[in-house]
């Protein structure tokens, strides 16, 4: 047993996600009020670490933020302890330092005998040389792309495919009024789970991620052939990672048609020009940014956020020494902390998602 | 194989729930785009099956409602094939009747191979003759309560729990400001998944549900302690089936102060009551009734329902009979039909959420 | 001009609205950063002036809490400095001193020159000796029920509003499924604006308000026929002050038929079960409490609140004495503090949206 | 009197927007029930009426949709009937002839005594070659930017308004937690008040509108003061018609700088690249385009839609001819058909927003 603990540190690291404050909250509530340990909020992930921007959290300080977005701790998806950027040398080059000693020594510092560490692959990873230099540390994944590998789900993906189904349903109105295409770029540069949810969940005809690289032929083809029918429209929900079978003859025939290709706006932008100058159907395209991460976690993640919250200070109780809290198969469990470094989870082509939208005639492009 | 399938009925049975829609659209245009099958929509439940009220769906029929809450169809949770009311004789007693032929016969006269049966485990039930009657009836689970024996989940459950948990938002708002005590009165009479859920998803001070009968005096002494903290204010998320350990003499209590207990409201406001008399907290009661049931399903309603939809089809092309979709592990899967009958999913009382909410010290009232 | 005033007090009085915090933050971010005054909060309304509870607002105080609901000084609807409670006496009745002199002592221990007091009708009289005394108050008007005299809209209804349609949305689609009538009680003792909008904008079929008193054998009538059409079913959206034209019968009727009738619930209740056992159709009863009170105002309250706080510093430094901020034909403008005091804006029975409703066939139960 | 209308024409032109389906429902439900007059719906804006493509409407028609998005008759914001679109001609140039006779056509075929014409001021500009040829219309205002002159406000503003805080207030919480600066785009190409009404009730730190030229240095300037505060960061409500001081430095800037400016994106990414440049903040853009347009209407907005529909009836009846409803300082009222032609609304300079937001520290650039 872990009798010997009686100060943790906690930091959020990577792109914000909705659920991190309520994982904080359940980090320290349970360490205070369960266990008796002080908790100390490390500020702006590991950037924090280095620079020694703490404060500490009692009870009230995590009070009421269960609801609430973001981070109340800040955070930096750049801040590598490996490779720290310190500033400009005189030919203007960045200049990059090691600084796990400087980390170590904030740990020393406050006498943390443990980090809980909420962040996605990147940050485990770069809390992997604490782990070798012998800090504790739990890792607590985090994604809205919901792509990493080891636990079946993690909070802030329910809430953003939510927001993104929103607005689809949106765009449903206005693409039926007008009897136009709607492209609707979401988040999911590698695994297309966002466009798979939200475009399920929406109803969306066309379905594009980047596990199934689609046909613009097809895509064009299913589209008219909606516009035969009563009130025909067609909306299209695109990961931003979505690539089409011809790639390179795609980038070529862009190039051709505009100087700078690469500034024209991504995959949704492409697809929905290619659409209308095909079909002539007037095609319109939104673009998903940053409205995805923020905002009030929905319920099914305020739950599992409290609960890999509740998990972390559960394993370190428990003794374990740098493991990542999981979901598998609805049971909370652990992982090693690195464990999803450099990997992914993708959507299989098989998924039973993909099996459902083709069973009620949604397009993937193939 | 079941070639012979060219024509099946659906209805949905029991109480509304979000995803209802959501499944007959999935099932319908899973029926029509896969498999070329026709479909019959049974309207408002069995009594449609008796009466022979249908209509048929087509592709058109189901688009458009995925997002939409209650059940095109219509619904009744009353009629049952076995105990048909008619209406009452000269004595104004009713009038049962054995209506499983009418519904037989309306199977005859559609010519239908099958029955998609939406609904709860009543629901599941009144199916049971049909079957032995032999006809083969797949079912698919709805519960808001998500006490269904068998599968993991049900849609509707998410959804209803996310419109608590928004409402348990409000009022902590309205609680904090006033320094009161807020009850917040859900559905669940005999189990507290809702309960538990919104709880601890709004992060109520207090949640009482049905498997841990609560002690009124530990209630009033948690409320009492936190108004001596800064703002003090507590939320209490209370199943409708929620008991006190002296549940006699609370009944007791009540009657001795009131002439007629039943009607003065649900366990809800039997808290409040107590709360506000023993500690002079100001306390009031919210009862959030069929609000809970309405409205558009949120994305992880539609998802499932869609799924379950689906599976409920490929299960009929399989040849299955007599079986009832359900959600094991994360993996769709299926048991027999009237499997949930009779049985309750209970909220384990070391359930993963009760031992969370105990660490982030949260009153059970035990 | 009143170059003399260098710092405030504000303070929040009566039952919450949304919307409170949106009307602090423009009075102080309006008076620190456009005046450099002082602002100083005083906790829990009237109580916190009395018993001398304030703490200092500086501009980061009020940042981030223009979209939150409740109020963060607190309110309390119940301490008047003319008839203070104090405690009970030997034989247990409540002893009330006059406190207008520890007010004064208050406002003169921070030396302020003026007092910003947001609240309803029952503020303002609260504020009326304080002004006797030579104190400026500058009052800010909130009620969710928009029954105030002078002002064309105060903060706080809008989002009531909506908040009450969206629930009412949510029982169209159980209603509808289950070919029920909905009955939703809704805030609104004297006044049925919130009914009224909320009513209209749900398209309620029956919208029963105070200043319309209904007759029940009309309104079981309409109800009736409606159920004749395709998939009937009726919603009905209740004042809580709505009021039978035979008032006197319904009350001897339920007396007789009930040991209690008082504690049966409010006319909502009433009304569906003289429905429901006149017409035999089923009825539910939903009751929207303090649900409505709490949450984040919407946009347009937001943008409102925020013109009233900055209009009252506005009125307070051209010198302006003891005026109430109010909108009137969307110019903002002030009147006497106690205009509104004892008076009630009601609904004129042939208002537009009376009207409108008549018009589209809504019965108001007349 | 009018005795003699007994059918009337129904259409929406121009863009889409929350309310339509309010005012057709209104509408419909006025003539049909109030003064028996049947209802014509044209589909598709002009091109319907131009094309002789209409459904009758009844009440079961225009039942259940007071709450939906879009509009169930389908828009169109080319067509033109004195200028319209019909092919191209063998060198591939468009050909357009008037269609007015066939509008003509159309009201004639099918007997209609009146047309309600629902649309900003090009649809009201589309109406007028009708009236001159006899045909009475009525119009309806609508435009999500609320800048049609003649009225003080039109449906739709309100619930792009809330839909675009809601983002923004989405943004706050990403902002926030990683130290960025967050430029949201909405819409409005020559008035300011969607971004004004957004970003005051979202509480956005700069407000960029066409009515106030910017000047980047000072924004700049106020989002590095920002960044020394607590947690800084800022949010940018821009509006997509916001102009630059320096309007052709900075497109020459933007030209030097890249070889295609007018594909870089809006005014909101250019403000975002240059603030990224100069700051050294991290900064990035947000585009809200259609999710604006589409959605269920907020009840204000069912509300004032509703009160339209109703309005353009009882003008009708009074016997008016080419009028367009208004609403002017809370009364409903009526302006000649083609009042706002050719004009806008602009936010005034000294609006009360304006000086709200600079009281309270909002930079707007100037």
């Amino acid at each position: 047993m872990s009798k010997s603990i009686q100060r943790i540190g906690v930091l959020t690291g990577g792109g914000d996600c909705p659920g991190l404050n309520a994982v904080i909250r359940a980090v320290a509530k349970t360490a205070i009020h369960q266990h008796e340990i002080e908790v100390i909020g490390i500020q702006d992930g590991f950037e924090g670490l280095i620079e020694n921007r703490t404060r500490p959290l009692d009870f009230a300080d995590v009070s009421g933020i269960l609801a609430r977005g973001g981070t109340i701790l800040g955070t930096n998806n750049k801040a590598n302890p490996e490779k720290y950027y310190t500033g400009d040398d005189e030919q203007g080059e960045p200049i990059f330092i090691n600084a796990v000693d400087k980390c170590l020594a904030t740990v020393e510092a406050h006498k943390l005998d443990a980090l809980i560490v909420i962040g996605g692959d990147g940050t485990m990873s770069c809390a992997k040389p604490l782990v070798e230099a012998g800090v504790n540390c739990i890792g607590v994944p985090k994604t809205i792309d919901n792509d990493i590998v080891g636990t079946d789900i993690t909070f802030g993906f329910t809430t953003a495919a939510n927001t993104a189904t929103l607005s689809l349903d949106r765009l449903h109105s206005t693409a039926a009024s007008h009897h136009r295409v709607m492209v609707c770029e979401v988040m999911g540069r590698n695994a297309g789970w966002l466009a798979l949810h939200a475009g399920t969940a929406s109803g969306a005809d066309v379905i594009l991620i980047p596990e199934i690289p689609f046909d613009i032929d097809k895509v064009c083809a299913f589209c008219e052939s909606r516009m035969t029918e009563r009130r025909g429209f067609s909306i299209i929900a695109c990961a931003e990672g979505a690539k089409p079978q011809d790639g390179e003859q795609v980038v070529k025939r862009r190039v051709e048609s505009s100087p700078d290709p690469i500034r024209l706006g991504g995959i949704g932008q492409l697809v929905a020009d290619d659409i209308q100058k095909r079909t002539k159907i007037e095609t319109r395209t939104t673009v998903l940014g940053h409205v995805l991460r923020g905002g009030p976690p929905i319920t099914a993640d305020r739950v599992l956020a409290s609960q890999f919250g509740y998990h972390a200070m559960r394993l370190l109780m428990q003794g374990k020494k740098s493991r990542m809290v999981v979901m598998q198969k609805n049971d909370l469990s652990d992982v090693e902390l690195t464990y999803a470094a450099n990997k992914q989870r993708l959507v299989p082509t098989d998924h039973v998602l993909v099996e459902v939208g083709r069973a009620v005639k949604t397009c993937f492009g193939d």
